[in-house]
């Protein structure tokens, strides 16, 4: 039911909205005034007559997402959630950007009620936008119906429509065909150095119909031109809409209106005070919301409690009539991952010495077949980071029942769209591209550790080792770098069993991403000690040969292809009479959590530990201690075939050794 | 003087073009073949009648640029070099993707003769020829006439297209008019995965359009087509040209032609002997280059030879009518730095409390009066990181004359776009933003350490302290992030004096970037012991305060905003009656290559260290070292005041020392 507001309703409604924002950031004395009164208007009819939700019930299957790419504007967000109905009580409201709120400076997904996305970083939010309508899109074409009526409504601003990964992730939602996707660019023309017109001139409308965008031109603060757009916008059945609503930032203040100052200050007691006589709100009053607005919001969330009584029924008819679906549904929005996964997988490491990336690619299909919310792709790479789900089939515009994603040469768009496509619920997102290449979607990366995200961004080609290539897609800093993010893990294989144990470590991570580093060139499969259990290496780090006899004089530690030559290096410390130990540690983050004494046991005090990395050796210091060993590069690399690279590099068998007698 | 070549000519030099390319790849058995097949018409027109160029003086001040942002078609580059006359022997050619040759395999600036750029990681080309053009035009509009005829060239694939950082610099490009920009777009409908219609369906030259480029449409191998649309492009004055060039992958191969195999693999023996057949070359020959080719190139380099002279004549002649702007252009050009620079800016550090994103603002002044090489901007943050150059000028279309850039909310292109700059020689480039957003441009920083570029990267809100913006803003893990990356150093100062010294130790870094985190709160002054001796600071790393009395029983080492609660801390403990000396370390980088026994004297032997810094922890223990402390932040940060965050982050006087307590 769609109900006809009067004007004077409107405006009632848009001033507290506006009131609500700035009085807010008054408070905390920091804050972006300008944006949300600039938005006031459209976030009126998105809220009134268009956005289907229910505050009861936040995380309702079939409700529309918003997400509110341009961050900073978070009080327009914090005020329509608040007006709405969610639990984001007006006590909230009045600790914006307070320690402990539930009003931080920008939205935080899984902090407050009703955040689809974390956002604030430019860009991340329209690449969300297009993550979760894809995977609802994906959900409709495995599932069906339950999905049909569900569409995701992004504002974006001039900032966002600068930053390159939301062209990326543009593009691509214009080649699927996105069609239950609608941005609004908030074009206020102003950013924080003054004018767009300083540094922005293109035709932002124009550069959306190239990329096969439905584009409409509409003033943002004319309620009809608005609810038009909208209709038509929704009303669009095969292209993603993009609506560029023309508006002035501070819409309502005398003299902040259209001024750079409006965007990232407060207006200051005395503008507050001229703005709110402006636009027939008592000065005299903050955080003021009439009854008549409350009881208008609450009239739409009983006209949305109705439609969303009807979507039930519906549902409970589907459930009934595809039993069989709605229980693949169900473990599918649970991400489901069957407890014996790791036997299976076990059981299915290939017995031949091949590269991690080629065995993490044999697994992944096992993973496919037993975790059905298994979806991705890879950067335009997926022949070389060998990701492709056989079973899957290729997932294009009008064929959304596939599971393989062709994301383009488009790393930073690949990460913000996994990143959406995790929020959609369910989905377990995987990209993938070469380590190097890390560093395109790093900000992405980032977001998905903060955001609690399980999201698996794997990575090929983990080392100088990808060979005549040369430095400029060969990783030195990238362990250590990803390593450092909180919250994230980087998880490098050394073998078939490592690899088996990279996916089970990565999906028991529910509200944490992984990161994987797999090599391009083939490595034997290490020869473990009698009896050895392979839980041990979900630990993290374990004994993968012990020195012979009794207790080691040398522990060297390594990762992924470098255990190999920890393997090697042994047999020679070993005859002459050392006694040496090797720890592969696939996953330090995992290893670090676990117990003192298994940490102990495994790198015993007192120990003289070698570390062998391909990479920066500095931060190996807390893992090989004083007077330890580190054995890496801290230089860039080199074009020429691997073999060459590993002699002229000292990481062979023989400089290894030769660098650890020097050492002793 | 153009000449007319025949049919005949035309095709023989582009038939060597084609099999030198695909000989070099079947030699190295690891390449791309495709893409040079596919770019030799156009290679052709280009060189032999565009292009200004003088292999025998290859740093020409007046030469035109060529960027193949395309990187991995750099056998294409590599023969052009080759045919051109420039000292890239034929030996090395056949040394392609070898340790030690010329030919690695993405070309890669300062290694080899006439490469313009180090490309290869997708979009950066581009953007470095966005600098590159961006750069001519500042010094056309302080110098004149000596770059009037300067033209920037560049060929981009399919994926130069889809990654963001192409968009923003394209962007920024067509805002600022830079007419004499002209870039080809390999338009082969072929990426790594297949077709690019799996994922890239947009209209590009429709989006250049919209960035408000010249667009033309060409069929890649019709010569009259190519030269038509290259003469257009440069007679275009107002705007950049964007050259839609239809090609065929591996043109001429007759089964690989149109294939994604051809793109990222050789194209096999028999595949090679039949291509030869197939353009009319003797499958018996290799790196075969028939005499009449390098004649033709002999006569181009002659032709090109008397072109250079008269520009040479007019430049002597503007010379001497400009002696005085003659000498700024040598100064320029050399990236002049006076000697005297530390002392003038210790000279002008401001006597009052601040941020030293603001400090280092006022000595920013100090540096741009003395550097005229300096020039830069920020990514719509200027007022935030106080880079503005007060007198410096905004350069905006058809105003050069300046030297503060509007990058706008593009940092990633910001990135590439500065190292384009620095690439064109003399310049010295700045690019701002907030620290937590280094994450966006990290590719391009490190392109910048890997091709030795002089380029600062000015980043400011360095730590939680930024308060109210919350975690999505602050950076943790950024300093070790970026102190990982080879050749790349991070300043974070302390105070105006440390400012000061940050500024010099950049501008000493001549062949390698530097990275500055700046705060955005106040911070003291630091009291230092008396008779201190500033240049110290330029060591990386030295004793501010000394422990009272004998050797210190504790050293504390910080950087930045927490070597002010190291100062506070030591007060307090002093009080307690321990000794306690105080290490400010503003680069951890530059104090690692100073000698040993500076580097003991400042953190002795046996010390027992506590390491402060408000980010992650574990890679600060090499050096606080075994049994040593490090204070810092293993976990995100929270939207709140600054101070809140530090009593709630431990990181105030008082939880320092009680950890500091606890720990001895």
């Amino acid at each position: 039911m769609t109900r006809v507001y009067t004007p004077k309703q409107v405006d009632v409604v848009v001033s507290t909205i506006k009131t609500l924002s700035i009085d807010a950031v008054e408070k905390a004395n920091s804050g972006h005034p300008g944006t949300p009164m600039g938005l006031a208007n459209i976030a009126f009819e998105l809220w009134t007559r268009t956005l289907r939700y229910d505050p009861t019930d936040p995380n309702w299957l079939g409700r529309d997402r918003f997400v509110l790419s341009a961050g900073h504007a978070s009080m327009l967000l914090y005020s329509m959630l608040h007006l709405a109905g969610y639990n984001l009580p007006m006590s909230e409201l009045r600790q914006f950007r307070q320690w402990g709120s539930k009003t931080p400076g920008h939205p935080e997904h899984g902090h407050t009620v009703g955040v689809e996305a974390t956002t604030g970083p430019l860009g991340q939010g329209i690449g969300n936008a297009v993550g979760l309508a894809l995977a609802t899109k994906v959900k409709q074409g495995h599932f069906g119906e339950p999905f049909d009526a569900v569409r995701i409504f992004t504002i974006c601003s001039d900032g966002d429509m600068m930053e390159g990964v939301s062209g990326e992730a543009s593009s691509l939602a214009g080649h699927l065909g996105l069609s239950n996707l609608v941005a609004i660019y908030d074009d206020n023309k102003i950013t924080i150095e003054g004018e767009t017109s300083l540094a922005f001139s293109e035709d932002v409308g124009r550069r959306y119909e190239a990329y096969g965008w439905f584009v409409q031109r509409i003033n943002g603060h004319d309620h009809e031109q608005i609810r038009v757009a909208l209709d038509n916008a929704v009303a669009e059945k095969s292209r993603p809409s993009f609506i560029v609503a023309r508006t002035h930032i501070a819409n309502g203040a005398p003299h902040a209106h259209d001024t750079a100052e409006a965007h990232g200050a407060p207006l200051g007691h005395e503008e507050v005070s001229a703005t709110k006589k402006n636009i027939g709100v008592d000065p005299g009053k903050t955080f003021f919301v009439p009854d008549e607005v409350y009881a208008l919001f609450q009239d739409r969330a009983g006209d949305l409690a109705k439609d969303k009584q009807a979507w039930v029924a519906k549902y409970e008819a589907w459930r009934r009539a595809n039993a069989d679906l709605a229980g693949q549904l169900d473990r599918f929005e649970s991400s489901h991952v069957p407890a014996d996964l790791f036997a299976k997988l076990l059981a299915a490491v290939p017995a031949k010495d091949d590269a991690t990336r080629s065995l993490s690619g044999v697994l992944e299909q096992v993973v496919a077949d037993q975790v059905p919310s298994l979806m991705g792709g890879s950067a335009d790479l997926a022949p070389s980071t060998k990701t492709l789900i056989k079973k899957g089939g290729s997932i294009d515009a009008n064929a959304f029942s596939g599971r393989n994603l062709h994301f383009g040469i488009r790393e930073h768009g690949m990460g913000a769209v996994c990143n959406g496509m995790a929020l959609s619920g369910g989905v377990i997102p995987f990209g993938s591209t070469f380590l190097v290449f890390s560093d395109y979607m790093r900000a992405s990366i980032r977001l998905s550790a903060l955001s609690e995200l399980p999201c698996l961004w794997i990575f090929t080609h983990d080392s100088v080792f990808l060979g005549e290539d040369g430095p400029t897609h060969q990783p030195i800093e990238h362990y250590w770098a990803l390593r450092v993010i909180p919250n994230l893990a980087l998880v490098r294989p050394a073998d078939g069993i490592e690899c088996a144990a990279a996916w089970v470590m990565a999906l028991s991570r529910k509200k944490a991403p992984t990161a994987f580093a797999l090599s391009r060139q083939k490595l034997p499969a290490i020869e473990r000690d009698a009896g050895f259990d392979p839980n041990l290496v979900l630990r993290g780090a374990y004994v993968a040969q012990e020195a012979t006899g009794a207790s080691p004089d040398i522990v060297m530690v390594a990762t992924g292809s470098e255990v190999h030559l920890a393997v090697g290096a042994r047999v020679e410390l070993e005859k002459a009479g050392k006694k040496v130990r090797v720890v592969s540690a696939p996953c330090l983050e995992i290893f670090s959590m676990q117990d003192a004494s298994y940490r102990e046991a495994v790198l015993p005090k007192g120990a003289r530990i070698v570390s062998i990395e391909a990479g920066v050796t500095g931060p190996w210091r807390q893992w090989v201690r004083d007077g330890g060993l580190s054995i890496g590069i801290d230089h860039f690399g080199a074009s020429a075939p691997d073999k060459v690279l590993a002699e002229k590099f000292g990481l062979t068998v023989d400089a290894v050794v030769q660098k650890i007698e020097a050492w002793l």
